[in-house]
């Protein structure tokens, strides 16, 4: 492409900086927006009641019409599922052109179907070796390894220069669908000039390669192979190869596969359809056949690898699943690790496994049995050695892997002060000459709670917090609007705070006094209702803490008639 | 000692078992028992609200009489923290002996002190080669290796055979303290014969051996030595034997060392006290003399190791503590890893720290800074090859480690059914030909929540918890008393449930609308106030969920004037 001169190409990540999750980036160049991933995430636990966060799309929302469409990179949740609340976001509109590789598109359907939004946008399949034309820019998508199939980097070339963006990747050199990322064209990108690379950093503490994929198929073989009974295995139900491969290694095991979960049964469908589950012929069997079969001729696949409460493998834990209860010579392999966040739970399935009589097998005993889909700091650093970018935006990692990807890079040669660590929102502009910052972007995150998007805010979570560590007081007065008599109450209700039996506890008789002095000996004639809810809230306040050293929320409602 | 035909010696775990925390095991030979440990655990974040979790102490409580004693193997929270809460359960009474060594008693008495409970206990120091004759009971305690000094294992020699109770443990053949776990005189007590060894083993899941202090000693005095500038290192405030390896390090690399946090503090001045902290003159400075030194003649000793949010390392990592900034050039070693569920806050701490410019070093990029103070598999093994004990009661350990433990036992020639895998509760006995579970006794756990203990029930967490989720609607409505008319309201009061600007939103509005009409078009003549509650809960709990999705606890006040 020509260059333009003075034009420049602007990055600004919108999630995926500071935090796991949510990844999304949007890069302009003059007027045209071009969008790449739209994820979600699921909220840690201080954020009480939020389903998920997803990111804040107001800069995209008011430049509708100059998005030339976004591009998504794989079929992760983190990276697809914020579309439907990104449409949420915007004002109605014309369909909005998205691209993706078949199985990320066909993940993508399933999800915009369910939100009633297939409407809303435009598919275009890519793929790699084919380029397409967005706007100013040439999309040119590049095979990456990743825990799912039909992942793609993007090489987005610009009139300023090349950009690449990594999408979740690793160098896998033996990946199990035979695809292996594309060190070729990497290395020849390289050698024509990267200008920008964004790339996953996730890994980064993580010292030398990240083992292959086919490492955990045979480890689960042999594991399947020598177990005296059935095998339970838990996975993220998008890790389609896996699964595949779990099937086929059943079949050739003399076993049958139970696919159970709703979550790993739409993936399998959609993988299906469109080609990627090639396995046997009567590998499968359905989860209601399985007491027909001798336990040493079954395998059953399962959701759960998260410890996810509601998920099949946390019921088979419990013993609350109808269909599948352990057995002794049950095993039962985690072939997952924990999501940070999700380390209790986890644990809980495995002890309550445990309980039940069954051997479990997970990473801590048996690290063969998973491994990540990401690079790790040997992997960043061939990329580096391939790609060999001016300059480098650290992505998809929390705060200090971005810091310490800055190191490598700087260790690998690249001055400091072209690697930019970012914060959502931030702008970097590069152009032939040179990067630089700009000013922020708005930005930040949005909750999503029940059917509403955003309503949940910093004021409401502060509330559901303090709710959480205290509970709650209500009071209520009713007073004679002439002569300010009380008529009724104080009354109290209280949720969350003690186990009080209001009957035979002086807590609430001596509260109801302090409450009734407090308005009776009140100097002022007539005072305001406000007036007076402050009053009860501040003698209801420092009594009840003087009394328990708790501070419950106070909520009076005092009413005149 | 001689056997006694017909006696039984039972071991109950009271905490310890299926949770790491709250350690307590009891001992009860005919009418006389014997407690070891009484520790205290910090609440997952489901229990809302709760600061501390005791073990229920009730079954203790009735047979106080016959208590001869409590043992304290170290003085760790999980195994000394829960005694004032124990001695809170209990009815006024005689001073309890309890047993320790020196430091233990020394971190027990700061813990009764701040309780005003020094009066409620008689203290007997004990030590490694002397005997303690408790009842029927014959105490000997043996040297182990742990993460604080002054730890012992106990061998408790009764009528009908010997039992060990390993306390918290390793193997560390090179401690920095030059005192280890007494290998021989285990071996002696496996050729004496042991009935039933009582044994920690929190650590199973790791394989081989547990790296020694040495080695982490060694890693810290590396790293001071290489550090351009200040050097903070946050570690666990009991690991004494570290915080004097650090100060040591320091004073030979000519820096001084600050040493900040409460707890660390108190523990340090109770270890130099009782002779732990063997420092050069002069190697330590108050933090507010730091700035008077250059930068590469400081090290920082602090609390915050795990990530909580008012620990001086956080407010340093927020940009909060009024004498700390972090400066370029600054090194922070977590010489810690996280305790299970404190992952996400330590996270944010290391992401602030290289968010204000620190190099932060942690295990997860440099093993070498810390390990643990348990046995690994491989010292578990050593542990059953030097003791050979007829029956194993694994403790303190999650239910997983507890089988785990169990499946390394047969592996090394234990017959299945001499190992007892319990539950908080449980009764095992043994007599010298043999051991069989007995019927459970009362036990449990008790939440300690601001002043009280016991207080906070599952009614107020499964409150708390709704809360949490979604808040609270609270609706107050005043009728006449004789008409049944409506004089006020409905009115409503919400917090933690959506960021509604009452004036301008219609939900409220037709909140009301519907209460009203809930209530006027009500067929019965007069009805009764909790009819009316109920009734108007149903209403808006339909309403709302309808419009929102979420459910708010709904909690309606009817008042009658």
């Amino acid at each position: 492409m020509a260059t333009v001169p003075g034009a420049r190409i602007r990055v600004s990540p919108l999630g995926g900086v500071g935090e796991v999750g949510k990844n999304s980036t949007l890069l302009e160049f003059g007027d045209n927006l071009i969008l790449v991933d739209a994820g979600v995430k699921f909220p840690e636990t201080e954020l009480h009641g939020v389903d998920l966060v997803v990111c804040d799309y107001g800069y995209v929302a008011e430049r509708l019409d100059n998005l030339v469409g976004i591009v998504f990179t794989h079929g992760h949740e983190d990276h697809i599922g914020g579309l439907p609340y990104l449409i949420m976001q915007l004002d109605p509109h014309d369909p909005i052109p998205i691209y993706g590789t078949p199985l990320t598109l066909g993940l993508i359907s399933v999800k915009l179907k369910e939100h009633g939004m297939l409407g809303r946008v435009i598919q275009y399949a890519i793929q790699e070796g084919q380029r397409a034309k967005l706007g100013p820019f040439e999309l040119e998508p590049i095979a990456v390894n990743h825990s799912i199939p039909d992942a793609v980097g993007l090489v987005i070339h610009t009139p300023v220069g090349t950009v690449f963006h990594t999408g979740d990747f690793k160098f896998d050199p033996t990946p199990v669908e035979g695809r292996t990322t594309d060190n070729d064209r990497l290395r020849r990108l390289g050698d024509q000039g990267v200008l920008v690379l964004l790339s996953d950093c996730v890994r980064v503490e993580q010292s030398g390669w990240t083992a292959s994929e086919s490492a955990v198929r045979d480890a689960l073989e042999q594991l399947i192979g020598k177990a005296p009974g059935r095998v339970l295995v838990t996975t993220f139900a998008s890790n389609i190869g896996r699964l595949r491969e779990v099937v086929r290694s059943a079949h050739k095991l003399g076993r049958k596969t139970a696919v159970v979960g709703r979550s790993m049964e739409e993936n399998l469908r959609v993988a299906r359809e469109l080609g990627f589950m090639d396995i046997p012929e009567g590998s499968l069997l359905e989860l209601r056949e399985i007491n027909e079969l001798p336990p040493d001729q079954i395998v059953l696949l399962s959701t759960g690898s998260q410890g996810e409460p509601t998920s099949v493998l946390s019921r088979i834990a419990r013993g609350d699943h109808p269909l599948v209860k352990i057995q002794p010579n049950d095993t039962v392999i985690f072939s997952a690790s924990p999501v940070p966040g999700n380390e209790e739970s986890v644990a809980r399935s495995i002890d309550n496994l445990f309980r039940r009589g069954a051997r479990v097998i997970y990473q801590m005993i048996d690290p063969r049995v998973h491994v990540s889909g990401h690079a790790s700091r040997e992997e960043l650093r061939h990329l580096l050695d391939l790609v060999r970018p001016q300059y480098l935006v650290p992505l998809h990692g929390e705060h200090r892997m971005l810091w310490l990807f800055r190191e490598l890079a700087v260790e690998n040669g690249m001055p400091p002060e072209n690697v930019f660590v970012t914060e959502i929102g931030d702008v970097v502009a590069f152009w032939p000459e040179g990067g630089e910052r700009e000013e922020p972007i708005p930005s930040g995150s949005m909750l999503v709670d029940g059917l509403t998007i955003g309503e949940v805010t910093n004021v409401v979570l502060r509330d559901r917090r303090r709710l959480a560590a205290d509970g709650v007081l209500f009071v209520s007065v009713t007073l004679d609007r002439e002569t300010g008599e009380l008529l009724s109450g104080p009354d109290f209700v209280s949720r969350g705070f003690l186990q009080l039996d209001a009957a035979d506890d002086g807590l609430f008789d001596e509260a109801r006094e302090r409450v009734t002095v407090a308005l009776e000996g009140d100097e002022r004639r007539r005072p305001d209702v406000s007036y007076l809810v402050g009053k009860v809230r501040d003698t209801l306040n420092s009594f009840v803490y003087e009394r328990t050293r708790r501070r419950p929320m106070i909520l009076p409602v005092v009413t005149e008639v």
